[in-house]
């Protein structure tokens, strides 16, 4: 399964709460398009926040972050990780 | 310890041999800033390779990446993570 890092750019001032809250969001739906969210870094000061995921395309990781309510604004596709 | 997000743009058509390459680069210094490489995620086909550390500050690992050749077009803080 292809792995995806995910990045949103306007997260500024997110807060723990808040991260657990977006991430659980993701994971309550994820299944439906056989996404897997593995990991998240958040930095309130830039209001950046990385997602890795496994799923089967950009496509489904985009829908569920839609569906989740916070669009990613880039994806990439991971092929080779160290 | 806290952790840090880099992020290189510019590594369209890296390869594993090089990725490793670049990655074994930062790990041959990196006690010299007190900084330690965990992980490294790229995507060849955008030239994106995200980078995940741990170290005193984000000066210390852009000295690490310099001194090994690359250096990183962004670095973030991260303070939480999920």
């Amino acid at each position: 399964m292809p792995k995806f890092m995910d990045v949103h750019t306007e997260m500024k001032g997110i807060d723990r709460d808040k991260l657990v809250e977006a991430h659980k969001a993701d994971t309550d739906i994820e299944d439906s398009e056989g996404v897997r969210f593995l990991q998240a870094w958040a930095d309130p000061v830039s209001g950046k926040v990385f997602c890795l995921s496994e799923g089967p395309n950009k496509e489904a990781i985009q829908r569920i972050h839609e569906r989740a309510g916070h669009k990613a604004d880039e994806i990439y596709e991971i092929s080779l990780e160290v």
